[in-house]
């Protein structure tokens, strides 16, 4: 007979876990339901309350499609994707940390050389984009993979325009023999996640707003270190402090300097203002094991 | 600046209610958080873990349509549902429990008098169910709405038939002035919980079979009385001590009695065995506040 009273009915549902083959699996869903048990209990989770969560849970799997992730922002927006990065990119002082992915990581994208354009005709203010990669000894990393993506100045990526037929401020590039790379884009802004869905709704209940603060995000990848996923954060934008996604670390924050209106650093003449940023990443060398 | 080790990163994702206006949604919430940081914390949730975890939920909310629950079942299949029943129906001792509610009631089912036969087609052995409603004090409760349903011999119940067009093995009736009630029905027997989607898989990768033990649902109703969700299990059966959604509390199990072909409860005569079963149901008196 299953008793129902918690511990007891916890206790049953651990025990229907008893002949799971995989261990992993095991451990994984027992700290789970735990948890769950203890929170609805902690909190003597009301009838209208549970059912209000089916169906909040319900409609973020129904807002899913091949290009939105509500579960995703759902976890971002509670802290939970940037904790999973901090809990598996544990590094060294000296390495540049981790902070979460997001959704607008794009696979392929288009191949470039050192000094491109990558806006692509992405509109915002124009920005060149300068840094080193170097391992945690200061060695420079050659030909690493750099994957760099970023919004426009209305604060949506590429990807979130349906009529777009190519790629825009986003690029694949390698770092030179010195560990140097460089290109133009366009400047950072803030931006609002997707809020016209089930996680905008739950945002505004919780009186919570949906700006991130200015970010460029990275992905490098080079043979013998660790991958690093990270954003650089602009210091002068606002939301560093109430990030929607919980992502900023204060060693990911640096700098942009504006410059008027002259010569940029690619030699040619800018006649708009133009910012600047410089930023070095450190690789963490990959575990001989891996 | 948001630091993203727990429990720094915890107490951020908490400080960004501290503006909700409500609450019980605070509380709520910020409990939820404490609970699901510190699941990924304690099993060091990997980011291949993290992402199918997503997918797996994802997959839950899109199996649902205005026929499927997948989410009350996965919270069935981890005894949260019965927790939460069992959170919110603490009763006196003498009082009928509480169980879960499942996925099959229907608002509005067909209306019959006493001693009807609600089967309406639905094939399975005969079954004639007879029973009463009393108060805590053992006084009879008259005209209580009593709603019934169950599942036909193959396990489904009318609703998971597409083609069907009418309601089958399930009423609503009433309890006469002395609080008794009766109706001819069809045996419940143990049947397994749709398992061809994600809940289904998980419950497969868990080891965990899907069946749930025969049982006969009802909810009862009844001006100044606490409204009443149950089962009552039949005794014989397996998987009373393995439940697929953990709803079994002993004092639900009744016998049910077979009989071989011959004079039925109703004064008829039945060419086949069937089956009796007698219950009484103690509702517990509304406090004055309700």
């Amino acid at each position: 007979m299953t008793p129902t009273a918690e511990p007891t009915l916890t206790q049953a549902v651990l025990d229907s876990f008893a002949g799971c083959p995989g261990d992993r699996l095991r451990t994984v869903m027992s700290s789970l339901v735990r948890h769950l048990h203890a929170f609805a209990s902690e909190v003597k989770l009301s009838e209208e309350e549970w059912f209000a969560g089916i169906r909040f849970l319900t409609e973020v799997g129904q807002t899913c499609d091949d290009k939105r992730q509500e579960f995703i922002l759902l976890s971002d927006t509670l802290g939970l994707s940037m904790l999973v990065t901090a809990l598996n990119n544990e590094r060294p002082p000296g390495c540049t940390e981790a902070t979460v992915f997001g959704p607008f990581f794009v696979e392929k994208a288009p191949e470039v050389a050192n000094g491109a354009d990558i806006a692509q005709g992405a509109q915002g203010e124009p920005c060149y984009v300068s840094g080193h990669v170097r391992s945690l000894d200061g060695s420079p990393i050659a030909n690493a993979q750099i994957d760099v993506w970023q919004s426009d100045e209305a604060g949506f990526y590429d990807v979130q325009y349906a009529e777009l037929d190519q790629h825009q401020a986003r690029a694949r590039l390698h770092s030179r023999a010195d560990g140097s790379f460089d290109f133009r884009s366009i400047l950072a802004v803030p931006y609002q996640i997707p809020n016209d869905g089930p996680v905008g709704k739950m945002l505004a209940n919780l009186a919570r707003h949906a700006w991130r603060p200015a970010h460029l995000h990275f992905m490098i990848v080079a043979p013998g270190y660790e991958r690093l996923i990270t954003h650089v954060f602009r210091s002068d934008g606002p939301y560093l402090d109430s990030d929607a996604v919980f992502g900023v670390r204060p060693t990911l924050v640096a700098d942009w300097l504006r410059h008027e209106a002259g010569v940029a650093p690619d030699g040619t003449r800018s006649d708009k203002p133009f910012y600047t940023l410089d930023y070095a990443f450190v690789l963490n060398p990959a575990s001989p094991a891996a």
